[in-house]
């Protein structure tokens, strides 16, 4: 299983005007294939704090990173800058990635969305990439997504904009991710009605010890419902393994607590 | 001005079962007393990983460090153990919090939340801090938030479930930064109902260069609406000084981009 890192750039996030929900989506999408985010980390619009948390996170065994923010015509995108200190590459004007950028004013601008069609300083900067790296289609704005293999590790660089982002990952990142898909996940979620996290503790740790490779968590509800969840889940090699693994340890969690116990499948 | 550092420990996050808001909460508190968040490292479940990150928040000039997730009863609660490893530092049973674990149980058995009031192993996990570190009360759940000085940083542990990360923070945190406060930010949003930010990024450029120390950045709606948000916003020493350069940076742009803009106060 590739071990996956995301990064999230933007002053926006850290000084608390946006909520991130953009990590949260891509973490859900990795999930449905089967690949484990193994750390994330959020910095700010600066182009060495960008380029430190790149090489920690491949220093971290990542397999392949992504990053959020810093891809459009502003001077605050510095993700690509970034990118090129952190692997020491020059900047280099991409001809694929300019027909790309080209292409969308030309859409834009006879949809009406933007005034004038020909390629500004601002424009033509989404298009300047590490050397190395191939620009992947944005069909939804200007600035295309990137891609860079870095000592066998890929880079993949995806805009802010939830709906741009969202499009790169659909059409053009799943394609790509398929070819390396291998792993397996499984969860469940059951619901105690009653009980607390103190009293339950041994019995997790008990079904823990007993089916090896599973993972069981429990979580009192967030804003005081009342109950709490116990997630089941295991990450493997084979499909069938870990649903076994999450089939069994679950049985026996049930068996325990049964007593104050309603179960819902998705909860 | 302090800055900060938040970990988010959690599985649960990384797997995707939950959004996190805990550190978007925490954000917005802390802007409010003009403390800026210079990063965010979200890990798993596991002590060395813990360990890890907040060795390298130190190490980037963390004045305070923000831990939430995993101070809970159950065996995947291992935040503490993180910063024991991190420090090299025993773990201990401190009586005080042992004091608050106690008095928590007993309440919430009167209250009819637990059905056995006494102390139990994994209660009495709870009260084991590592060397040095204080409790914070916490009286929604029984965990203690944890404060820890290591070379003049503070470390301050909390609760992942969000009525309790609030409650310390209000009670038991927000007196302890109180001291700290001597910073100062300010921040606007102006909406630009058309045009696009390639177009205006000249225009960004140009006043952010007249006006040092103001930071402006350009948002695109999120999900589509159309419009641009233009955030001026800027950190320093003194609250007349910041409010005065993002007042001036909001002025030269309303000026410059006039023609196609709709102003709202917070939008």
């Amino acid at each position: 299983m590739p071990n996956i890192g995301i990064l999230v750039v933007g002053n926006e996030i850290l000084d608390g005007l946006v909520l991130d929900t953009n990590s949260h989506w891509l973490i859900n999408q990795l999930k449905a294939l089967r690949m484990p985010v193994i750390e994330r980390i959020t910095v700010r619009d600066e182009v060495s704090e960008i380029a430190k948390a790149l090489r920690r996170l491949l220093e971290d065994g990542c397999d392949i990173i992504f990053t959020t923010g810093g891809l459009g015509p502003t001077h605050d995108d510095k993700t690509l800058k970034g990118v090129a200190e952190a692997f020491g590459l020059p900047l280099e004007l991409d001809e694929e990635a300019l027909a790309i950028v080209e292409r969308q004013y030309r859409t834009l601008h006879e949809l009406g969305y933007v005034k004038r069609a020909e390629l500004t300083e601002a424009r033509r900067k989404m298009a300047i990439l590490p050397r190395g790296a191939r620009p992947l289609d944005n069909r939804i704005g200007g600035a295309p997504g990137v891609l860079l293999e870095v000592g066998g590790c890929w880079i993949i660089c995806l805009p802010g904009v939830p709906k741009e982002l969202k499009w790169i990952f659909e059409n053009e990142v799943i394609p790509l991710l398929r070819r390396r898909v291998k792993g397996a996940f499984a969860e469940r979620v059951i619901r105690l009605l009653r009980g607390d996290e103190s009293t339950i503790a041994p019995v997790l740790e008990e079904v823990m010890a007993e089916v090896p490779g599973v993972y069981v968590k429990s979580m009192v509800r967030p804003h005081g419902e009342g109950g709490i969840r116990i997630w089941v889940s295991a990450w493997g090699e084979s499909q069938s393994e870990v649903e076994a693994l999450v089939e069994e340890a679950s049985k026996r969690l049930i068996e325990r607590l049964g007593g104050f116990m309603g179960e819902i499948p998705n909860g």
